[in-house]
């Protein structure tokens, strides 16, 4: 049992990579809130496997069909669902994975899990596939944290060790954040995202697979939000951040860099601008205690490179109990951070939300 | 509400610094269970303030008292209960605290949760002193897990960007994370620790503090712990070691370094060993969509410098809405990352605890 | 938030009467469990609205699509997921219901919740049609536990204060289960049924209905099911029974009665037949202090005449704050007991295995 | 793990008998509430032993120490904790009883579910005496709904079939159930309270016990408290009254009546009275599809007669397998429904808190 989450709202999703659907449900959101189905189709494009810098092609099929929870356009109090039908599962065999698992995959956890019951096809409940119905919750999160002036965005912070520049987490604007969603390859500094890109193209025609450093903010969070210890804003974001297939860590603030800080260095001072309360840095990334200071909220998460690369790996055959030499087939994404962009975004956005809930009803 | 955690058992850590008391609650321990109450202490004492390497006097009075839930030396199906006593709780006038906030604290963020309502006293239920219930539950599920074949062990992986050896992570045994922690300064090359504790000095002698990384592993835990998604170990891990104070990153196997591998370099090829399945390298860090794989699980947790420095600050009068200058009196450790080492292991037993405790009602 | 339940699995029911489709996600199942599609669906052909007593057409529609969680026939540790097509949901004007709202429906408390914003065509998410979705789970679960030798059956035990004659609460076999079951009106005496179906055919000549109890009981249960104060088997039946619409009252064993009983005429003394513990009577209804005794379980639910009856009935006009009067039109079940008594078994059974796996996780 | 309850709020009760001390922690109240000590105090001593009808002697001993949550008087964020010493646990041997089971207790049950490690003295965490930390939990949210205008009373509404008036489910007043409240013992009519006290005292003379029923009402709740299905308000109340020792049934509005009325005479039509919609009847008992409808809500409760009785019963010597006679020493009390009225309220206390906590935030 582990494809739920929330305390004020509830996301199950569901569906593996090749059954016939893939879906969520979400209960708890409020009645009587507008859900702009254009915009979250807009935003579902970008995670969409068609729509990156790569292709061009447009998978129309991935577009969400609404089930239930909404009415007239407007969320009616009933739960939430929503499915994308799988249509592209084709019969490949993937019966070879049960006996040989591919390595940095969970072909062999899931078998010592579930005892050679689990769906193996196309990686099954473990596909990066099912960050779209996770999408879908996060879109529609993003549009109720909109109504509230709360903004959430990232970008490409680093790939294969080229990095982009960083946001400014004093200055922070909605309509910055837009900008940046609104590109193709979503960086800040569009010379170190061609880099990146010559990177992954090189790691490609290698049949190998680079990985990379998402960032992400949200501005406009009131100081408040989150609760003390397991509750807290950093834990609510990672309960469901490292949900996302490939995630290997997460930071927030200054993160690993401030365990080389002097307590003089990390610390952010108080001041008032225009006569708020601020600080005048923003080491501590928008959290204090666990709670919201007001200021953005900032994190980075790692991602791994893409396991599945076209090189020959060694692994073992299960039923014969050998080590065996693997070649994994057809042509795999060699950077997976690009399209986990929106991920983030989306996860961020349903941690708040739901950290947001719970702010209300303490008032 | 923030002070729970669990699916199977159920943490429940109440109590101030200042209160009459701290303690935790435990629901859903198996009955018949022996709790050592004369590990359980040792193993508390390691995050005792007045045990580590820098101090000499004892405090018995952060012995637990058992409210229930034992008898016999048992568990027994009722919910442990077990409580400290905050005898050292003199009437520190903290109420400054409330209208001029320390930077990095949380009393800034407090006082905009709970709208001055919050103990401020000591830090209130903020305060580092609530890992010692935290400890308590740990130390238990330390126990019960070593029943299993189970067994964690933590060390000081860098203070002030001096980094000790690393643990191996393939033959990993529990004699040696035991003679680990029985350090006073637990790290694997005592030189380091020498070095390390040297900045520690230096820092404090100017007033000013250090932060560093807790490297924790566990051995022994059989592939299959774990669920997809939102239930993976790394959201179970996060969740709850979010929840010490000061921890501002986690990673796991690899962790941020993957980001700059390749997938060629970054995987971990499978092989047998002994008639035994593993992986030759563990970059995974024992975890592979959220379940394990029964290689060693490793992670590093990300500790700021302590917050309370000596040197005059900035921050803001919140009465009077003026910046105002602050000094923090009395003495502050300097480092609380050789005290963290036991938080870790505790709030890792605790997750991992849990996750067998699911493993057990799929089998 | 409230169209969840479950501990250890944990079931998500979405849709609404005229939604796109009705349906449940199901996390938790263990894997490699077979799910007999043939036997589930007979299952819920008892619930049908087309297949009791007094109708013939059979809706082929409310077979169940599966869209995730099962291959090759089994679970396979993905949630479980299947949804039903509304395809019945023609425009007919339900708008006039926001205005006057039927008695002993859920219009008003509705509108009171959902500020206008709930869907209110056919009852929206309060239809009786989510009972569907509920007896999916539960069918599923009454398979998994009769793989355990735990079966569940119920008969209508009650109508228009027309009683039938109870289970023996002592000797009761599956086989007796199952023979009521393949009723069309399931009653233990058919004269006592025959007389109920008059009361109802009279009540629906006069446009009125009438109410009627459950008692459903669960036997080979083990002794040591359920948990003490808030997770008895008490409260997990009856926080997932009175879930289905219509339910107003739950009591276990002598339930009621016992109100009027002495201790010594109301308790249940041990003895021990062919070597094996048992009481000499049940009217515990084989649970004690939230923990099942091994007897067989025993609970009745009161179910209330069905609201929509076709007489004038006065209601108020929201929008102009005024009283009127109100007939409702259409045919309506006179009588939902029948239908109901599947959705019991359903919800018994959800509440027993997620019981189950709990008690798994102990031993 | 069933000794928790609650969404918003979370209960966690913990002790038995005779362990050192029973108490409760609640996380989840809000910030700046005002808790009064003498109001609890009162409210406590309600369900007190020596403060019924029937005694004279006070326990000062069962007076709550607060260890957390409270500062100055008010609710600080932090989670609430406080506990009761267990001072008068002398070492009578209870260990017969783990031996021979005493009839319609939990001694039995609590064997096969935990194996014998279970705390046998005076019923460890199934005594009747870990309703005292409930009632601390529930005087809190008494006094918090109160603010809010919501109050909750009950009645002995029937015991050894001598039946109370009802209250009004109209009109209903607060200062009307504080009159009730105030009397020793809570009836409408005293001279049934009379009779009922004989038919308890002829039982005790019998060495025999009664049961009874206790019926409640909360007024001034808003339209629109409660969720669709598993957590409608019947859910809500139903999930923690069972876990009120002894309680065998539940039923709300007319309840088991109303299974043998017809629809035309159970529906409760609406009407505007003062400008203000209602229903005309409350027969519905303020509860319609799990979410309230301003009117009173109705609850009542059946509680089984005590099942220490001081004759002669037949059990079971679990050591020896075989049949023997078992005579329950000492005074116990004839009757538990007088003190089960405060516990009926103080569960009842809690489900609307938390109710309520959900539709604030849903606002």
């Amino acid at each position: 049992m582990g494809s739920i989450y929330g305390e004020n709202i509830h996301i199950s999703i569901f569906g593996q990579s090749h059954s016939p659907a893939i879906g969520v449900s979400i209960d708890g959101l409020p009645a009587g809130k507008l859900v702009d189905m254009q915009k979250l189709s807009v935003f579902l494009s970008r995670r969409a496997p068609g729509n990156h810098a790569y292709s061009t092609q447009r998978k129309e099929s991935d577009l969400p069909e609404i089930l239930g929870g909404i009415i007239n356009g407007k969320t009616c109090g009933a739960p939430f669902a929503a499915i994308i039908r799988n249509k592209d599962t084709r019969s490949t065999d993937y019966n070879n994975l049960k006996d040989v698992p591919r390595p940095a995959h969970a072909d062999y956890t899931a078998q010592m899990k579930f005892g050679g019951a689990q769906d193996i096809a196309g990686g099954g409940h473990f596909s990066g596939r099912l960050t779209a119905p996770l999408c879908i919750a996060g879109g529609i999160c993003l549009q109720l944290l909109a109504e509230e002036g709360i903004y959430i965005g990232a970008h490409i912070q680093e790939i294969a060790g080229i990095a982009d520049k960083n946001f400014d987490m004093i200055e922070l604007q909605p309509s910055f954040l837009q900008e940046i969603q609104r590109k193709e390859f979503p960086v800040l500094d569009d010379e170190k995202g061609r880099q990146m890109r010559e990177m992954i193209e090189e790691a490609r025609m290698q049949a190998d697979s680079v990985g990379g450093i998402v960032e992400c903010v949200v501005i406009g969070a009131p100081a408040g939000l989150g609760d003390p210890m397991f509750l807290g804003m950093e834990n609510r974001f990672a309960a469901i951040i490292f949900g996302i297939p490939a995630v290997k860590g997460l930071e927030f603030g200054n993160g690993f860099l401030c365990t080389r800080l002097r307590g003089s260095q990390n610390n952010d001072e108080y001041a008032i601008r225009n006569g708020v309360v601020c600080t005048k840095t923003n080491r501590h990334g928008g959290i204090l205690g666990g709670i919201t200071s007001g200021m953005p909220i900032v994190f980075r998460v790692a991602f791994k490179p893409t396991p599945s690369i076209g090189k020959e790996q060694q692994s073992i055959s299960m039923n014969r109990h050998v080590e065996t030499k693997l070649v994994i087939q057809g042509r795999h994404d060699p950077c997976i951070v690009p399209r986990a962009v929106p991920c983030v975004e989306a996860a961020a956005a349903i941690a708040v939300y739901d950290a947001f809930l719970s702010y209300k009803k303490e008032r």
